[in-house]
């Protein structure tokens, strides 16, 4: 099955009371559906009817609605479910969980927590823990569990390299289908679809829907002059010749997800879009020379950046070298300036020097690759040079 | 422009101030992207780079990285705007929040706020805002904010009920391509990609992309028996002659939301899939008479409730009967036993019993309308009727 084990769940919920021990905690609460979801398996959308995660030196216990409380126990690395009726309800359900924690011999004791209540998704209102329960106090696991995972296991880089194959699929079905006169959406939305389709076909049992849609590859909005802003949005533009593209391309497999992003042109580029994207292709090259276990994240901007002095691009820079990729599109590490964390074997990283020409368009390139005991490993396959990457 | 006004953000910032005044406090600041869009109209996604909107008595400022700069300021409601290169960056972006707290005057003071700190999104990693400046005093305006968007003006109405009307059509296209032997993905797909072209180039330059996927319709993998279970997942099911499925249809315009949700038939239903589609119409029709002005939403599920309870219906009982809408799919007050907020003119309802029969299916319509003056006006407008829903 293309999923994480219930071993692998557990291990990490060891990790967890690990850390709790070694801070003199009592227990732990996580609200957070990502944290709950990599600690449990258990895959939802926070809504409004709180749920959370309350582990003591023994028990992982979910609390629940009662239309969650099946859900929440199919293979996943739960003990137990205590569920309340409904939101609001007629008892609150902080309450419910404040029963809950006094039945686990928390509620007046030190514990790890993601937040100091459930968060305001979707109109949700109610008390603070610490409103209900003075004598609680709070140690924020937040960051500790942002570095549990960096470094992934053999499952999880086997999901995403499961996922960068669907990446690379769906993004040759998107630069086959797009041509002048055609429509980002129809284009962005036709390669997802065939895409998506033979990927649950040919993974068949073997996959699991996680509530992601599947394999997706698109534009964003960055068509013709559009492509020069980083996080610009769909709007249905039509393609034309001199058209400089900027994708992006991957798959939700198990959760995991990797990136995929390449700077396509509609037609023949120009010799100033070429001379742009010539630059661009060079910093990712010169990115991934820089990546080497044992090295800080933050080499790989300093050398970037360094091409950047060289060739008086600072006009056109906009963001740093790179993130980390997994349970989330961005995750930390970060090839930044400011980040000393060091390159590590079973990191995972997406690789995006971007120059921004305002007016021409946006060039960059985006890789995903494992670190490696020896280096770095791309696993998206995608042509790189620009003469593979023409729309006719 | 199918947007809200700039002068609607700027009448909400002066709700906020006198909400601050009332309570005493110096200014506030907010790291929620749906508030900050709510105060502002600056649209964005929360990434690891952290985003805030500091406001003072006589000033909105949006504190962003530098990649957002130009764009936190293109017709919105920000009167200014402070950044920072990047993040994690040279300096922690936080440090330079803290800079600008203090030339607003407000690092010693008690302001409002929407959080601690800065929330973990993308593996951001961060110190709250507490730690930095320890004579600031945080009251949460969570709740407050969730209370100012209950009433909808009529520019969010108009919005609300473009969408409807857009939702509308996907539906259709969904109900027309469904057939024996067609695959869920494919269906959803083919209907979501030709409703939003159609939108797009209907609305023309009155569409505003807000970072939305334009207009969806779909199954959310409630096909056959998995329609039994309300959050079922996308697994790419073939349509089944006698398969029970639950819709979702819905566009997002300038940010706001409708929901209108059918229970279909692939072919002609049995006896026992028309005596529960016919009761959970009823069902929604007793929601529908209970609304009125003035009466708390706990009377419709008090209404529901009692005929779940003729029926004998609780043992497919698994949710209350509704939820407000807007920015979010679910927004409160809720039609739920528990919830005594009064029904206003001016407030936006989904109303949505459901029936859910292991085995056989789940039965739930879903309706957006607006409560009135008068009483109740659905904006949803497709068939309800068996007879009319059924897939050949």
């Amino acid at each position: 099955m293309l999923k994480i084990s219930l071993d692998e769940h557990r291990r990490r919920q060891q990790l967890i009371r690990a850390e709790l021990e070694k801070r003199n905690l009592h227990g732990a609460c996580f609200f957070g559906n990502n944290t709950i979801f990599y600690l449990t398996g258990f895959n939802f959308s926070s809504t409004e009817r709180p749920m959370a995660l309350v582990m003591n030196t023994t028990e992982s216990v979910m609390f629940v609605p009662e239309l969650e409380k099946e859900h929440c126990l199919i293979d996943t690395a739960v003990d137990r479910a205590v569920s309340y009726p409904e939101y609001p309800g007629e008892i609150h359900p902080m309450y419910q969980l404040q029963d809950l924690f006094a039945a686990m011999k928390l509620d007046n004791k030190a514990i790890g927590a993601d937040g100091a209540g459930y968060p305001a998704v979707n109109g949700y209102r109610g008390p603070r823990l610490q409103e209900l329960m003075p004598q609680l106090r709070l140690d924020y696991l937040t960051d500790y569990i942002v570095e549990m995972r960096m470094i992934k296991s053999p499952a999880e880089l086997a999901l995403i390299r499961e996922s960068a194959r669907w990446g690379d699929l769906a993004h040759q079905l998107l630069q086959r289908y797009t041509s002048p006169g055609k429509s980002e959406i129809q284009v962005s939305m036709q390669a997802s679809m065939e895409a998506t389709q033979q990927m649950i076909e040919t993974l068949g049992e073997r996959y699991v829907a996680m509530g992601g849609r599947g394999v997706g590859a698109g534009y964003r909005g960055q068509i013709g002059a559009h492509s020069a802003l980083p996080h610009s949005m769909t709007i249905n533009a039509t393609f034309q010749a001199g058209d400089t593209l900027v994708t992006g391309a991957g798959g939700n497999i198990g959760g995991y997800r990797s990136e995929l992003e390449r700077t396509m042109f509609v037609g023949l580029p120009s010799e100033k879009q070429q001379y742009y994207f010539n630059l661009m292709k060079e910093a990712q090259e010169i990115a991934f020379g820089a990546i080497k276990p044992g090295d800080p994240y933050s080499v790989v901007d300093t050398e970037v950046r360094r091409f950047f002095d060289k060739h008086n691009l600072w006009e056109y820079w906009r963001h740093h070298q790179g993130h980390s990729i997994g349970l989330e599109g961005h995750e930390a590490p970060f090839f930044d300036i400011g980040d000393d964390s060091l390159m590590q074997p079973g990191m995972v990283v997406c690789v995006e020097p971007g120059i921004y020409v305002p007016g021409l368009g946006g060039f960059r390139h985006s890789d995903t690759g494992v670190i490696t005991e020896r280096g770095f490993e791309i696993i998206t396959n995608y042509p790189r040079d620009w003469a593979s990457l023409i729309c006719q």
